[in-house]
């Protein structure tokens, strides 16, 4: 890409920083959305592509002395608004800091730029035997850096813990240009504050990542995935539930409702909803013992049950998992929500978004993971390309409203960004709120770090 | 107990608060240390057992108001100085608030108070077929609230994690006496900066601990227990690598080196260095299968393996661990470090220890969870009751420095305290530092908390 950088932008001082940056306007419009659907407004006033931690530093101390906001940017799947950028800001844009840096095997641990796409660094351990275990459904765009700074879930998080499990530290630029380390290269460690995990989930708001040293895990034993039905969403909750009683730890406990199903049947053409109105679909990966006791366990209740270890027919069980947002795709533009309840609730959880979409007549879809009482509601928010309907956004208030009541959180994964704010005090209590301002102010007294995002 | 508070103390506030509160000579020299046998300048001015959230606010209230250090306790058995309390200090004893909140079996998670010692949490949850994971191995006299405060390890750590990876959400009052809820009762959940993970480990210097909702596990099925001797450390560290490289999750995997196996044998009669300088000892709890493989991995190499299942043959097994610190003691006073290394660097360290010992002419015997790469060398430092050896402290500072130069920590679980805080800055670097301690300027800006630890 040749660098366009007219006169008069006011940015000259970008020229010192050693990165390469645009003010192309067909650049700047590919850096300024993230998949949440949210506009800013007005146009960021370039983008900049560092190549290195030092040209990092050289933004963010010419950013923290011309007051200019920065929004650092991995590959821009958020769902929430956090990496949108609008007029006055810059864009941070980390994807060529892509290299991997170290794969230690006998340390479990990788070292690796935040640019790495998630699935290229579970390629490049699966070469030495293991593996990154957060599976955001993203991962295949995704970006380290963008996973540590939204605190990405995924399906194996059930088993294997959210991204903050896998990160034991990290390098990071704060917002006058001075870069830290935090954490450490050990599996253990307990000095001092926990820094990691304040930036961790931070969303660009606190610093900027310029590297991560993320624990790898063994690849494990192979896995037996069951499929199983239910007359009922509560039946099938109760299955998920009954699991853990059983001392069963699934790598991952998919749980889609009715809505869901008959979403799936009517665009790919499969009859799921015949076999019951939720569908439970759960895979191991300890023994083979661990693997039959699961399918007595969800056996009980069931309507029917399928269980496979063979790759092809796994694909096909994972396979209802996967067309649901596509399937979802074809009612209009969805609106993927993300709340989590305690796991005694999940069911009551899915039955009241069910009777939201009732009352507000706006299709809602549920899928959740069930092993943490994280659900999606995929709300249909009407035509693709046309605003999000009032009725679409009411519901979305109802459900958040719902999660707060029933003892959960507004959000399990995606984060705050800019569509949730309004309910992060209410979730957290003004105290708490307060406090997470005044640590804002402590970490980037000038404001350019992401502001208005995450808080 | 009767309250003694003669008067012209300068604490009438403290009756204000509601909580218990004692100027009694006896009573203040049974809260005035802890188990690091660091002593502080002075005798602090009372002891205050509050019962409530309440009290706490009202004392911190008047604590901030009056700027009076306070130094919470929980049973006073950290390594480090951390909950030590000397001249004007006040202890804020919180063992009165022991009470279990809740236990939630179908939500897997607990809410306790901070004073409710660790195994009386696990066995309440155990009626439950549940279990409070984090083990250190003084769960029977610690508290829920001194092991968040320290991010407390334990031998199960291997597979299921420190205290932070069990805690969900926390209750803490602040310098001033503001009460805040942090966290969340769901499973998952990232709404916000996380100032769970900030509390966890701080030392009591960034707030006091009121109650915490914990995550329980599954109690695991049958175990077995593994005791595997190797010719040289080196074998032993290679054995437990080769467990992680076979996908073996072991619950424990404990390493005694030469020196440890001697002096058990001295104290105990037992014969245990004769088979071999390094002892190994795994249990599992996944299948039967994971031991059986377990054991084949682990016989590679070694000069004598034993097995079981067996609960007495197990706690025979697991004696010469528990033994460690009993026999060492018989050497003298033991001073017990506590580093962590990345796990390829392990037999190195214990190697190097070693060579320290005989440089500096002082026992020095290493015990390390082998899984995490955690040693604890334990210094002989003179006979008991006489103070530290000069020599002893001279090794102390040679085994940090060894720590740093293998790209380890100087404390992978005791934490800080008084002890360790000239090398924290050393560790993390001065621009880490200075952020740290302004985070505690921030949350504490009179400096009443816990002064002088931890940073
Ligand atoms: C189809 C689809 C499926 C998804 N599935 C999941 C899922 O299963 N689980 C889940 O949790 N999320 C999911 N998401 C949401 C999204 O993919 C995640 O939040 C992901 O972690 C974002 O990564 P990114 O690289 O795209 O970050 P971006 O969207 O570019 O940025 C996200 C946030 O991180 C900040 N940021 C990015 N890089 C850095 C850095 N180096 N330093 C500091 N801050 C930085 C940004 O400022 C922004 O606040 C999904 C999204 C889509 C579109
Ligand atoms: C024999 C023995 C074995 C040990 N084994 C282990 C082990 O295996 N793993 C391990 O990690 N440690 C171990 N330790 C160290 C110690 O037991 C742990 O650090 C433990 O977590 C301390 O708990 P406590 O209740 O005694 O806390 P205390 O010693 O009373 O306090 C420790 C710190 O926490 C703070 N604190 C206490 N309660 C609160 C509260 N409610 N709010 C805020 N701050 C608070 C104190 O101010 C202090 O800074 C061992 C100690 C001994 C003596």
């Amino acid at each position: 890409m040749t660098a366009v950088r007219p006169a008069g932008t006011g940015l000259d001082w970008l020229a010192t920083t050693g990165a390469d940056w645009t003010v192309d306007p067909a650049v700047i419009a590919s850096r300024r959305l993230d998949r949440s659907g949210w506009e800013p407004d007005g146009e960021p006033r370039a983008v900049v592509f560092p190549r290195t931690a030092e040209q990092v530093q050289a933004v963010l101390r010419g950013a923290h002395a011309t007051r200019t906001p920065i929004v650092a940017r991995g590959a821009g799947t958020a769902l929430t608004g956090a990496s949108a950028a609008g007029a006055g800001e810059i864009v941070l844009d980390l994807g060529r800091m892509n290299r991997i840096l170290a794969i230690r095997p006998a340390d479990g641990i990788a070292v690796a730029e935040p640019g790495v796409v998630t699935a290229d660094l579970d390629r490049a351990a699966a070469e030495h035997g293991l593996r990154y275990a957060p599976d955001p459904a993203s991962l295949e765009l995704s970006t380290i850096g963008g996973n540590i700074a939204t605190n990405a879930g995924g399906l194996r998080c059930a088993k294997y813990g959210v991204t903050r499990d896998s990160v034991l530290g990290l390098d990071v630029v704060l917002a006058d240009g001075t870069r830290i380390g935090t954490g450490r290269s050990t599996l253990k460690g307990v000095a001092g504050y926990d820094l990691t995990s304040l930036f961790v989930g931070s969303e660009g708001t606190l610093g900027v990542i310029v590297a991560a040293t993320l624990r790898l895990r063994s690849l494990p034993v192979p896995t037996a995935t069951i499929a199983a039905s239910y007359p009922d969403i509560a039946d099938a909750a109760a299955a998920s539930v009954a699991l853990a009683d059983a001392r069963i730890q699934p790598v991952l406990a998919e749980l889609l409702d009715e809505a869901t199903l008959t979403a799936i049947d009517a665009a790919q053409g499969t009859s799921l909803r015949a076999a019951g109105a939720a569908l439970l679909i759960v895979q191991t990966d300890g023994s083979p013992d661990e693997a039959e006791r699961a399918i007595a366990v969800l056996g009980q209740g069931a309507s029917s049950l399928r269980s496979t270890t063979d790759p092809a027919e796994t694909a096909a069980l994972l396979a209802a998992r996967r067309q649901a947002l596509p399937s979802i795709e074809r009612l209009g533009r969805p609106l993927i929500e993300d709340i989590a309840v305690p796991r005694s609730r999940l069911a009551e959880a899915v039955r009241e978004i069910a009777a939201i979409a009732r009352r507000y007549d706006v299709p809602i879809c549920t899928v959740a993971h069930a092993g943490d009482g994280n659900l999606h509601p995929l709300i249909v928010a009407g035509p693709h390309g046309a605003p999000i309907s009032a009725a679409a956004t009411r519901a979305g208030d109802e459900i958040f409203g719902l999660a707060l009541r029933l003892g959960g959180t507004v959000t399990g994964e995606h984060g705050i960004g800019v569509l949730k704010r309004a309910w992060l005090e209410r979730e957290v209590g003004p105290d708490n709120h307060a406090l997470q301002q005044k640590l804002k102010a402590l970490f980037d007294p000038n404001g350019i770090l992401n502001p208005g995002k995450a808080l």
